[in-house]
């Protein structure tokens, strides 16, 4: 691939961030607050938006309903557009109410599984309002002990609920199903594998796909391998980016690991077309460091392993692949990875309008100081919120 | 459900064994070789015969080809039935041959997987001459660097293999295809979890099943879960029991987690007629213990944990979970498992004309002192023989 | 080991309750409140009170600070004492405050170590005037992200710190060092595993003793293991019961895997003498059961495991241990985990004053209809109150 | 660090390869034979005198007895120095023989255990005729089931035997002791964790130090946390160097997780003049690609992991570290991970009179092709010869 290529497939390639991840969050022991921190879903956008301004990659953005509830979503979606960003994935929470003690769609009581699926037909109807084309759906669903409930049966539940809400979609709109190997306390959760949410997805019809957080596997997952393995399907929706070391840690995506979110979006840049559709949506928090800095230090180590995906020589790789030339195909691959990609990226922001250096451009804009006094006053949103 | 319909059930629980367990197995580092190991597929027979004899549950016998090959199938098929057994499944190895260094059905070089596919086929013609109704199928296959081969084009290469052996399958026969989480030295498994092997299954045709080896998972994944997802789904093939702390250890089924063992076979019990055609298959090595008594205490060891399942109190359980009542069902299925039911089972072994205590019986036998004698001279079976 | 003997041993095993478990607690997700839940460390006194008087097992309470903080320690200690009760360990919370967000005992703000310290050594003061000889630490340092601080000096401001509240305890007091595996969003722990703390432990003296988490532990790792070891080193200091399926779950010791229980109680029981000193401790959230149940569920759980490893047949063991009997040995232990030993444990409870079937006992008592009621105003108690 | 410390710096990281790694290696199902591989221990120092002329950095190869096995030592030494080599660490095996079934040092059969400490005592005769001065133990010890043996007096029986080995070793030698979290179908190891391994070498004396193989660690578990640790106490004797994906893969290190292998020697280069006896050493299998250049590119991993962490702004890490900057701290340290060092080491390895790209220059060499043809007839050594 030409420079030129790469540069041209780094410009196209957009990352949205999310909502929640510019408001306060924490662990179940403590959320330690941060100054300047949003109040509501228009000071997100704004911090959304100084984020793409400086980054020239994150024009859109993903809401949680109620986190981001506002009267009239109208005006929301106009405020985004006047910010230069748009309304990405909308995300319906089923896990803050007492009603949701024993699961949402997967619950043994009729009456909340109607209540979880009216939220999210009621999410169908503020994504149009938002001008949203995707449905993103995580669920909180499982038990915490063997015989609680049963296991068979809250599949059923889950595919009932789940058809509701795929028929009162709009044709453009795409249901982004998720899984997740396990939530604290829990014996199993209801959509723990890649190979549940496929199969739901099958059954509901071409306009669900899978959703793949990449925090939310067993140790030792190939990731990789399922994201080119829903690709071959093509039924890969999109990623919820963030890093983890052991649990679902939600830290900032290549942190932790920055060789497998290469290898990950490796698989991507490799299947070429098939990937046109995926989503790349940051899902994490940012318990302990500056959020906006956090979040556009996220967007670059995307931006990163994608360049030295992009750098691999693929014809070489192919050829010494096919000739079982195992060390001399991992070495092509090495070499991409070992190759300093800063000063590329940094152009191809700067090529964007963006900036070459994000984190030191919004230091010397003074923003957060200016937030930390606007919002000195009133209730930060956060986790919980 | 009462103690009759319990012992009816567990009269009616089959569990095959596998001709290479009564064979010398060990570790990469060494082969514990024992005496009195069968030296050839008859004398792994004969031992079949003594456990089954013993237990009077385990009739059946799957073989490995070509460790089991013989000139004769029409002859070894007759045997079998001559010790009251019929030959189970048939395993055709796919990872002992140097032609198979970068995997057999997903390597790079067409003559490798052309080798693989007449290999499967050549065992679909033994298994009509056994009388075998079932192919069962793990493969080697992998990578163990990154980039290495293509993930993807892997898969196309294993779905195109399979569909030629799919296709030479008599009517009568049922593909059962295994899953495997990792292989020591892998970067990847081409068929790493139960998804891949479900998605192949489901694009072959309604012949082919998933095949559970219980320990072929990620640590902490919830088995049974995935047992009560393919018996909905109706593409549970069967099981290859045994169990594991670490590893893909092929202990003894439960002895390292008799727990659960017991929430497995709940899953069977509580699906009724859609486990009707599951397939109970040990798949185990007994490097350090005498191998005779270890298949017999393993055939005990799913006969206790089903024999606790089928004691839960199903009514009462459904009742408790459908009320929200977590620890009221949590407690119905802990009391079976609390239960001591050795003296259930033994009584259900001698009903079928087996013996109560297998172990103390093969002891008082003389058998192994026998063997030991007997089989003094010549090559023992073994791993890699 | 005689009836008689197996009961004396049962009689004299006193399991620890901990006063959060009667509170609320939750996920970072939730906290659903119950009904009935203690508004004070006074009202969790009252239901372990209800819990020692059914189970005749639990008459010690753990406390926290400054959860459990009132303004007279001797008039709560009195309380206790009034209710059959004692307070058994002191926890200081070093989680809950802004000071606290790189961490306590290793953060790199000295004002922040000196105010952990400080609070550490008010809990010793506050554990005199409670009568407690325990002060049980567990701290929520370390860092989220490689090179966010040395973890080599945060290793010697841990021990610097130690030092000073080991130096302020009494001759009569333990210090018990808990460990952990991981946090969420960690990338490191500062006390991550049992080495970590015997270390500490050994250099600060004989007063200091390493505390067992169960649910505090990398996946696959044998915990039997550490605790005959530390047995052996006579640095077990005690357990923190609770169990898991994935991460620190926090569930009813037993639940999850209750095999593992009695490999450890078995241990405990194989050490004799050196285990006399050893604390049971239950340290476990209630989420979405009731807490009372839930907690006396759990000592009987331990009092099973108990039982089952107290009825091993120890010299035949031995035996077959010395002898290398594999199978022999492994069927010894394994006989006496599938013994039926809820009769024999019941027993015991009613020999002690207590009741066969206490969580029968509880729900027929009112008691938890009485505290519906009474404290039905006012704040509850909880997870971050 | 200036250029010319971190050249200076890099000169002296001296990499010991081991010799049965230019052997055949495999897993339990296949070894996977490859051309030209050496028949004994001369002709593997033959192949080590390459990877050192090549990389010029690796003077030292590790031997295995009784892999390694000859009839006069001395002439070994004498052909080690001949080739520019010298003799490194000697390991005795003690696991391919049918004595230790039940493990060596801790089998119940005490007659074994006299036969591992004889062979050990042999070793340390050995390694005083072979110049070396390290005796590096590993032990195959552990139960595959729970009950099998005394876990507890199993440690008793360790220590007794490493005493009396320890006692015999000269005073110039230490004894590097590894743990090793499972091996496949174990239910334990009796050196499992690094906690182990270091009472027992507190409890030797300060000839012993702890050896910490990459590969053999619980998932999950941060290594470079445990290297600090050991620094701090100043007992880190060395590393057994590979990578891993799940199990004990025994890959080339820095192939799986290149990330880890930088933070690990960030530890060491931060430890400056604690980490100065530290011995670096490969162990690892090359079961599918050729074996000198996957030394040879093991070595470069270790170099450019190594040249990274130099390159790690030390004092302004340092600040940032102190003043709690977690995300600047954080980009301090990914900078240099971000860095393409391979210019840097390859003018390293020039001046240290190797080649700037070895791999490449060993295949223009020509020596694969004549080893092919000279060793093609006798028995090539390998795992289990």
């Amino acid at each position: 691939m030409s420079e030129a290529q790469v540069k041209n497939y780094l410009k196209n390639l957009k990352i949205e961030t999310p909502s929640w991840g510019y408001a306060n969050s924490g662990t179940r022991f403590k959320v330690f607050a941060q100054p300047g921190v949003p109040r509501n879903a228009f000071e997100k956008l704004d911090d959304a938006a100084v984020v793409h301004k400086l980054t020239a990659s994150a024009p859109s953005v993903a809401v949680h309903i109620p986190w981001d509830s506002v009267d009239d979503y109208g005006s929301l979606a106009k405020y985004a557009h006047e910010k230069g960003l748009r309304i990405g994935a909308v995300n319906p929470n089923l896990f803050q109410e007492d009603d949701y003690k024993l699961g949402s769609i997967a619950s043994p009581d009729p009456r909340t599984r109607a209540k979880a699926v009216t939220h999210m037909i009621d999410c169908v109807e503020i994504a149009k309002k938002l001008g949203s084309d995707a449905l993103s759906l995580w669920f909180p669903d499982g038990t915490n002990y063997p015989g609680q409930d049963s296991m068979f049966k809250r599949q059923d539940r889950v595919f009932e609920s789940l058809k509701q809400v795929y028929q009162a979609m709009p044709e453009s709109m795409t249901m982004l199903l998720e899984y997740k190997f396990f939530e604290p306390a829990f014996y199993h959760t209801d959509l723990p594998d890649w190979g549940t949410s496929y199969v739901h997805c099958l059954e509901l019809g071409p306009k669900a796909q899978v959703l793949v957080d990449t925090g939310h596997h067993a140790p030792g997952t190939n990731i990789e391998y399922i994201v080119a393995f829903l690709l071959r399907q093509k039924r890969l929706g999109g990623f919820h980016f963030n890093n983890r070391n052991y649990a679902d840690d939600d830290l900032m995506v290549g942190s932790a690991d920055p060789f497998e979110l290469f290898l990950i979006m490796f698989e991507i840049v490799s299947a070429g077309n098939l990937a046109k559709d995926v989503a790349y949506m940051l899902d994490q928090c940012h318990n302990i460091e500056p959020k906006i800095p956090a979040i556009m230090r996220s967007i670059m180590n995307v931006q990163e392993a994608t360049a030295k995906a992009l750098l691999v020589d693929q014809p070489a790789l192919t050829s010494a692949q096919e000739s079982g030339d195992v060390l001399g195909a991992h070495a092509i691959l090495m070499d991409a990875f070992a190759t300093d990609v800063r000063p590329l990226v940094a152009e191809v922001r700067q090529e964007l309008g963006g900036e070459a250096d994000p984190i030191k451009a919004f230091e010397e804009s003074g923003y957060q100081k200016e937030i930390n006094e606007s919002r000195a006053s009133g209730q930060s949103a956060g986790w919980g919120a």
